[in-house]
């Protein structure tokens, strides 16, 4: 049996569990009707079964390469891609002024779980292009916009991120590509960047590159950082791509996994780019680039853990060894495990895409800050279910797993970026007991009084569930009140733990919901909770350790 | 810097953890005095560093292919095994009888440990020769012994396991290889065999294959199997290797690691082979040969495990982004992590080769049966140390984890097969809480009273740590006491979670025995008892939450 995109399952979270309705019930997404999400959640389903999952083996045998210095992608890649853009999935949430339908993040965030369970590297593509519409339509003048965003979000023309030069990873402040003004007001852009996704394309009339570079003279670090956009190739007046820009492809990587998507090195000899936003202020513009792509590649684990999970689950149906291996109790552990995790992991996905839905819709603070504290989680913990359920996955084939045929490797490999691109999960973790906890714990505590409340209105019909994850959200709340005392230096050495901690809770909270909300998810609720949600306290005795043995290892010592 | 083999460590723990001394205190191991010990350890870490570690890359870029039905393995493998086999070091533990050096065990696994670091695939050769040594030395005739030990011994010669089949993985009892006898003696063996490691081999005289098959008649399932030596070449009356077998390598598996290493299909067309043991009796013989090899895929774990922790921690060290990584506290926390996890492994691994030795050496059952319950344990921990470790690894480099060149990733594919083969990790565990915890507990109940009393003698200076190790293995007693009171299935839902605990409480022990002999071992010992150790709670929970709710659900719901 191939993937089957998860439609009930999203259908059945954002009905009951993390619901929809009232992003549906603003006046903002009033054409967001339950009939038209249904229909479409259906309709990308079929995209994913029928078009992209047939392609999930290829861009892994078959990558693209380069010829002559001109990228030929993956075979059928550009077939799936014309069906994606022209279904309206890279502007589902796109401005509808601009040609996008102006629907809920949470729907585009349920078509992207499916769509990467299907095809990750295909996938990837129109998410980079998502992320450089959201950061267009924010930052860009009036004429960028006009110019792009409605190529972008038909999908004619795709979007990358330049942010990583050899010296400057994490460490963005510490890149080094010029931006020379010239007298036309554009701008000569110098410099070499890498690990650039989808630094090229075959299937699109332009390829439009967002690159971070330094004007002449600009203040050293992350305050000296402005964005351009620097086109494959230069639009003429009438919008249609002319002259090629100087800019190429060096050399695309060889990867451990997403080979269908080319990681591309990249040069820019004297391009000519654009400035997006103000001198200076490039990192505001990309960091809103990046905060909807870091939900996305959470989003991206999510899915392809969904993968995993049905791979590894058909294969222990089929499988006989004394008897079909789905009836061997460690077999079934395993695969509870993936699938309650799963589960856990797509909620707290789709919750941050509702609170993002709303802050958008209503512009409360509340929401706002609940987005902004569930997105690194959203992102760390995705990913991680990513490759913990991937891992088992192989596990569950035996033997079979390790041979590459067999498919329950690739997502071993393809998942294993999610947990580094995008900011590693160490910098997600950094960001959560960091900038979201600087509001003094507010947001946090909000949702630990969400979940305790929730907790207490389930008591009576399910009194040990209910108990465990009161007790794990009070122990969440001291460990949080301790981590605000400390210093940032031993907040840092607890993030990890603290973030998986809080996703733990997070993932038994919204199992209890469903289980409250449909007698048949009871079990599901009962393996998370009594099975995984335990892992939290040695978390967050972790989370409490501090850095003072971290930091009296010598350097030498590891 | 490129790989170094961890004699200190080794050293130390063979010194001060897991003292080897009475191993060499016994008659039977008198030739391993103190001084030999160390400059065998010395001579097998030149050869590691020198000749083995530079071919890591090799193996996996070009694998070894097939040529007209002739395999040609990668360059620069056959002059590195060469020099292995002239050192000694496939005999290092063989009878001293067919020119092994009957050194003990520990020693044999310790070089083992340091192999696997720096190159697991062509490691695998030599281990599984060892197997096979193990296996004809107690269930051989005295003609296939005075035939073959010696030139296994020297490494004229290879060995091989067949078990699987494409029908009967871990379930061998449903192998269909057929034996039938012929009127020389000989048997015609006739099947096919799948995930044979190096099933052959361009760089020895003769590849030996043990292959497990069924004579005429022979009972159902695992009382039915027979075990036969099959030579790629037939023995002339001299010894020399003659008319080539009727057998061969059918093809080459694609896999996601450990490339260096041809796991071949292997058919065999009424091959002549010689049984080894008694009809019917092949499963015994072929345990042998297991046991032997499960150690050996522990250590395997661990070998690699290093490896990926010395390249994480140098490139943390050298790394730059905003200060040089390892000042990071959340890369600090991997590395400690990382370390702690290796040395809690190896100790682990090497207590059962010391258990092992002095079995043999003294016959006495104790310790025959420490061993016995120490090989699954050492063999899952070791290897799913070297699944986390390499993870980890992969995300100390950041995005250049991902990327190939960097070598962080072969690491992460090549050991993910080590928690599948010589029985999945699930299977060990199985074995832990089946047939280990048979003796009624008396094994695990005696290891535990160590560990308590181990805590005991420290409790006076590291009061904290001693009393988070002694209430560990408390804990780890109550919950066996559990286990032993159920039935089978309740104990297979908790077997893995309960080796892990396990495995955590003896890692805390030997971290304990170590921060005990050398003060500047107490951080790393904090790290692990303060930090890792805490995670055996949540594992106890998980053993004892029995089957119901894994078997509660439908087989559909996965």
């Amino acid at each position: 049996m191939p993937y089957r995109a998860p439609v009930d399952d999203i259908r059945f979270i954002l009905d009951k569990v993390v619901p929809i309705a009232p992003v549906a019930a603003t006046e903002h997404f009033a054409e967001a009707t339950p009939d038209l999400i249904d229909a479409m959640l259906e309709e990308a389903g079929r995209l994913c079964d029928q078009v992209m999952a047939p392609l999930q083996r290829a861009g892994d045998i078959a990558p693209p390469r380069l010829e002559n210095g001109a990228l030929r992608s993956t075979r059928g890649y550009g077939e799936a891609y014309a069906k994606i853009a022209e279904g309206g999935w890279i502007g589902t949430a796109a401005p509808v002024s601009h040609g996008g339908m102006g629907l809920p993040q949470t729907l585009n965030m349920a078509v992207q779980d499916m769509m990467s369970g299907a095809c990750l590297s295909l996938q990837l593509n129109p998410l980079l292009t998502q992320g450089q519409i959201e950061a267009l339509e924010h930052h860009a003048s009036d004429e960028i916009r006009e110019l792009y965003l409605p190529r972008l979000i038909t999908g004619e023309w795709s979007g990358t991120m330049n942010l990583t030069e050899p010296q400057a990873g994490s460490d963005v402040g510490a890149l080094r590509t010029k931006a020379v003004p010239r007298d036309d007001g554009t701008f000569a852009i110098t410099g070499q960047k890498i690990f650039i996704s989808w630094g090229d394309c075959d299937f699109v009339g332009n390829v439009c590159h967002l690159v971070l570079a330094r004007l002449p003279e600009a203040p050293s670090g992350t305050r000296g950082i402005s964005l351009f956009m620097v086109p494959k190739f230069l639009p003429g007046p009438d919008g249609k791509p002319g002259a090629a820009n100087t800019l190429r492809v060096v050399s695309i990587e060889h990867k451990l996994g997403l080979h269908g998507s080319p990681t591309c090195v990249m040069a820019f000899e004297e391009a000519t780019g654009w400035m997006v936003g103000e001198p200076n202020k490039g990192m505001a513009a990309m960091f809103t680039m990046m905060n909807n792509a870091r939900l996305g590649v959470g989003m991206q684990g999510v899915g392809v853990a969904e993968a995993a999970c049905q791979k590894a689950a058909e294969y222990a149906r089929d499988r006989v060894q004394a008897g079909a291996i789905i009836g061997h109790a460690d077999v079934r552990r395993m695969l509870a495990t993936m699938r309650a995790e799963v589960f856990a992991a797509r909620s707290i996905a789709l919750a941050c895409a509702v609170a993002l839905d709303m802050a958008r819709a209503t512009g409360a603070k509340d929401w706002g800050d609940r987005a902004a504290f569930l997105t690194p989680i959203a992102k760390a913990y995705g990913t991680d279910t990513g490759l913990r359920v991937a891992e088992a996955g192989v596990q569950v084939h035996g033997g079979m797993g390790f041979i590459e045929e067999t498919g329950a490797a690739q997502f071993y490999r393809d998942v294993r970026v999610t947990a580094i691109y995008e900011g590693t999960n160490g910098i997600q973790a950094m960001d959560l007991v960091g900038r979201k906890l600087a509001d003094g714990g507010e947001a946090a505590m909000r949702l630990l009084d969400e979940i305790q409340s929730g907790a207490e209105t389930v008591r009576t019909n399910c009194p040990d569930l209910a108990e465990a994850v009161w007790s794990a959200a009070e122990s969440l709340r001291e460990t949080t009140e301790w981590l605000l005392a400390q210093g940032t230096r031993d907040r840092f050495a607890g993030a990890v733990p603290y973030l998986h901690a809080f996703a733990l809770c997070l993932g038994a909270h919204f199992h209890l919901r469903a289980a409250a909300a449909q007698a048949t998810r009871c079990t599901l609720a009962e393996v998370f909770i009594r099975r995984i949600l335990p892992r939290h306290a040695a978390c967050l005795t972790e989370a409490r350790e501090g850095a003072a043995t971290l930091d009296a290892l010598a350097d030498e010592d590891f």
